[in-house]
């Protein structure tokens, strides 16, 4: 295909280019505005011919390829929607699901390109090999990032001996409220997409592709704000009203991708080569009293202004935090448990966070809404940087008052799939 | 605001213009994209001053007044996402609801134009006014639309007898597996808008405005495909794959929303007139076993092909049924028992419908997914429209093998608010 398309391995590297033809594929002036409205290719006169823009992804109606040498989905420019879904293997044959990780692999490829999970025969008398709902549908950046959970290094496909020191067992939190039902799960499927019936459709059709060898754990689809509400992209906020991601290291880089992100596979896991770690916390918000909260309270809590996204005492989002600045009455202006200090760890430990909100709808047990963060993170070794790190919020992190993690897992996010091969292959 | 804007009781008959200013406010080459390319004014060149394109929304991002003739998010173009509120009341004081409403009417006008529900003081002593996700996005087309149910007629507020007779309740179709909290309440809001978040946003700080004095019975989010992944704007389809919406009325035209959608009030509720009748039904669809249904069951169930939306025996989306057409077997082509025969009703009952897809991640309870549409459909009188249709559908369609009616309500939307008055004032 001739379709412009974004190599997550080198996001922040090479120059990409929108091709002349795939601006006229995509017919009328609205589909033009479109493709270089959503993407912010702002150098790019309408009248000129298509020319490099440096660093910047595929159009946001584009094509992320599924095969490289990382997985896309962990230092992709962030998508609007996410669909994460969980599977339990439900056979205990390593061939089985070797076959399954294959067809998962065809299935993905196509559906990053924008395609059905494979090609129809029209025959009236078989189901139709897509559930069809994204039929005429453009690909929209969707990305598939797989991971295996520590359940999958249990007795039953013989691999005990190949689970890396570094998928940890997530240890139980200072004030875990853990539901089994929204965490773990042998296998994670992260489907990110700039719509979010894209993404439903591939968990949907990876599920279906594995009827009979495995099955839906859990399911949690979530959002933050589509590229059409925010065309210039700022930082996106929470559903408690705060900007969240501000300090996230810019992985575009590869150097700061490699010290933060990409696994080594020096801890006795060479087939981890080129992956990473990925935690994934369901926290739920109490929005309910958080809105109650006044708002000197709730700038404390984050250790930042509201409205402009600083860091208390200074004016501008991405101004220096100055911890050791004081106010009239001697103690910090951003508090010591503020969520912002203490999750700097000092500027010496750093993760990739890549998380959405979610909602779903009223909790019938307590008539409050269910909302809050998808919390998805990405580190080289959660052992050095997630653990450590969410140990110290889950001790003393002022936020903790308007929070519950009800959900939790941490996954082996392999490393990517080059054409021909397939997902797990290094490992399997 | 020179923000461009669409008359939702005009849709369909005034030109409407994109104002140069407006094209400059959006800066960058990419916000005019965005503006121009989601809203499909394909007329217009990118070099043109801007002139009128007939009968087309707002811009994919502006805005929609919240004042007019009828409500907006009625006949107004579909939005991409929903988010359906329904409250009950926790008072029993007429005075206090009248207050709520006009509380809900400023904070809707506001929402609807893209602000916080109220202006911010600033005062770190007392809670935000709004609690800030959407601070910095653009107002995305956002309608919020109020319905009163039956139970609000009830003996609490002294108005059982300005309860419209057209405020049927729905008879227990066959089938109906309803459940109590996914249906009803004494106040349903629709709120639609291009983004989720900003949808999300509305409901949740009307529910907060409403603390003491209403709470929320139940909330659902839905979508559909995005602008982005369909610029063209090609018909919907459904979870179970199909278009879904291709026989809708053209209520753009005043004269078939006059006839279909618009309560003329001559029923002895005078103050219905300008107003509608909204039924929504939580309508779960069994994916997993669709999933495993030939094309060829999948198509009769429909009455139509897949791939094309055309009906059984033709070529076109839009071609005419012929339900006299019969196939080699002497059976007609398109099914009696089809869903689309059934719902055609002869060509001489008609409705607007203006469902979303749902997505509600696992149900525990059968580790199966919890998905299907969020059937909403208006019109003038459901005594005459959408209750014998769903009798007849209850009785016979095929496709209800599929599919479980499991929330139910049925409202009277309110007539449009003029500006200076409120919510509900040509009743209360």
């Amino acid at each position: 295909m001739d379709r412009e398309i974004e190599q997550p391995q080198n996001e922040g590297r090479e120059p990409k280019r929108v091709s002349r033809r795939d601006v006229l594929k995509m017919g009328a002036v609205g589909g033009i505005g479109l493709l270089l409205g959503a993407t912010g290719l702002k150098g790019l006169s309408l009248l000129d011919e298509p020319k490099p823009a440096s660093a910047k992804p595929a159009p946001a109606a584009g094509t992320i390829p599924f095969y490289g040498a990382h997985q896309g989905g962990i230092v992709t420019p962030m998508q609007d929607y996410v669909c994460m879904g969980a599977f339990d293997f439900t056979t205990t044959s390593l061939e089985t699901v070797r076959k399954l990780f294959k067809q998962w692999t065809d299935a993905s490829a196509r559906i990053a390109a924008g395609e059905g999970v494979a090609d129809e025969s029209g025959n009236a008398l078989v189901p139709p090999a897509d559930t069809g709902e994204t039929i005429g549908l453009l690909p929209v950046r969707t990305t598939l990032t797989f991971g295996l959970g520590a359940s999958f290094f249990d007795d039953r496909f013989g691999l005990a001996g190949k689970r890396p020191k570094a998928l940890a067992d997530i240890p139980a939190f200072k004030r875990d409220e853990l539901v089994p039902e929204w965490s773990h799960g042998d296998v994670i499927v992260q489907v990110c997409a700039n719509d979010p019936q894209v993404a439903f459709h591939a968990i949907r059709n990876l599920a279906r592709i594995a009827r009979g060898k495995a099955v839906l754990r859990w399911m949690q689809q979530g959002y933050q704000r589509s590229g059409l509400a925010d065309p210039k992209g700022a930082t996106p906020r929470n559903l408690l009203g705060f900007k969240d991601g501000t300090n996230n290291p810019a992985v575009g880089d590869a150097d700061v991708a490699g010290e933060i992100v990409w696994a080594k596979g020096a801890d006795g896991a060479p087939w981890m080569d080129g992956g990473s770690y990925m935690a994934v916390r369901r926290i739920r918000m109490r929005i309910e009293v958080w809105d109650r909260t006044t708002l000197g309270e709730q700038e404390a809590t984050f250790g930042r202004h509201r409205d402009s996204g600083a860091p208390l005492g200074q004016a501008g989002e991405f101004d220096k935090a100055d911890y050791a600045k004081t106010g009239k009455n001697g103690k910090p202006i951003i508090p010591a448990d503020s969520h912002m200090a203490l999750a700097s760890m000092g500027g010496k430990v750093k993760i990739h966070r890549r998380g959405y909100s979610y909602s779903n709808g009223i909790d019938l047990r307590t008539g409050q809404l269910d909302a809050g963060l998808l919390f998805i993170c990405f580190n080289r070794d959660p052992r050095e940087q997630f653990i450590p790190m969410q140990e110290k919020l889950a001790a003393s992190d002022r936020l903790n008052e308007y929070i519950q993690h009800v959900g939790s897992g941490i996954y082996a996010v392999l490393p990517g799939v080059r054409e021909g091969g397939y997902i797990g292959d290094t490992l399997l």
